[in-house]
């Protein structure tokens, strides 16, 4: 049996998906850097040795909440980025049509990137709740999808 | 060199580990869930624009433990989970026999699913211990496996 | 069109590829018991059941310095770790050199390793934060590579 790879870029729902895929994993990454800039540029450590060698202090603080309102964020795309990339993953694999692999992708990478804006700048609901779930309906489709394809 | 994909879901060990893969991330994905259900309907908010749209109060609460407990437990399903379908995918590659694997995928998805409900009620220890005991070592014995198959 | 799938064993990239990520995903892993391990050992309890199973006392303990690190060390794995696999299964799919790949790998993975170290025997900073950057701009790379061949 010789079967065609999913996996191969010249699959145009791969090559789409690693595009979208990217993108939203490189805008949670983004995270970890705005966590260090603010920590750093308002002096608010959580680790002794970094209060000691960037802050020129040493008192630690645990709750600013300038800091927690992004490290929520950054954990709000743990849960939902990385399941759309592992999702993604197994339901490319299940063929899907390119419209409708594309539909899926647009709107999750498109409500994430709004969703972070949105987060940070601390604009009211139900923006965020919707954009959160846009991006939770996009993944959740994907799935069930998948689950059907492989079930029977 | 023509060689088979094994990420086809002609592949049965592929097409067992997209099945069992899709619910652990599913049930993983429904956490964020209980927890919105969670907060609203006992008005514990931890964003200022939350509580001022859904709960017709300010007070902000970050020590509820009911919150505190679900979301336990959904961090411990991104410790675990998430490991599960990464290790999974790059064992899936390495050909391992299909009674080998479903074994594998079955205890993990099982007890994982265990484990949330034991968590969520309090059940009494060492019932979460064993259960997290038995989805940590069904991914470590695939990451074994995967290892050894690849470094000789 | 039959196209060779980059994801089988017998693509070098891939291989090395497997063992890389399954040694970061290990260690990662490794956290879930280090912090268990710290837990029973200095009887520091976050769950009432835990506490009156495991430690015979009944007071909750939230933050604990010495287990509060680990957690920090852990969460820090899930944010870069995860995003190291995920990007890696994309760029292996774009077809880099054998040597570029490793240097990827090797330069991830040499660097997260230090990085726990450092991060839990609290070593002097600039140290962390300069291993921390080694596998972001790693895992950074290999995005803008992956972005750059499926964007044109």
């Amino acid at each position: 049996m010789v079967t065609d790879s999913p996996f191969t870029t010249e699959n145009p729902v791969f090559a789409n998906f690693v595009f979208y895929a990217t993108i939203v994993v490189l805008k949670m990454m983004l995270m970890s850097g705005i966590t260090a800039a603010y920590r750093i540029t308002n002096k608010v450590f959580i680790n002794p040795e970094d209060a000691s060698s960037f802050g020129k202090q040493t008192k630690l603080v645990t709750n600013n909440p300038g800091v927690e309102r992004i490290r929520r964020c950054h954990l709000n795309d743990l849960e939902n980025v990385i399941p759309f990339v592992l999702i993604g993953l197994l339901y490319v694999a299940t063929g899907p049509s390119l419209s409708s692999a594309l539909l899926h992708f647009r709107l999750f990478a498109g409500s994430r990137l709004a969703h972070t804006v949105v987060y940070l700048l601390a604009v009211p609901q139900p923006a965020r709740a919707i954009l959160f779930t846009v991006g939770i309906l996009a993944t959740a489709s994907m799935a069930v999808s998948t689950l059907l394809a492989v079930s029977f």
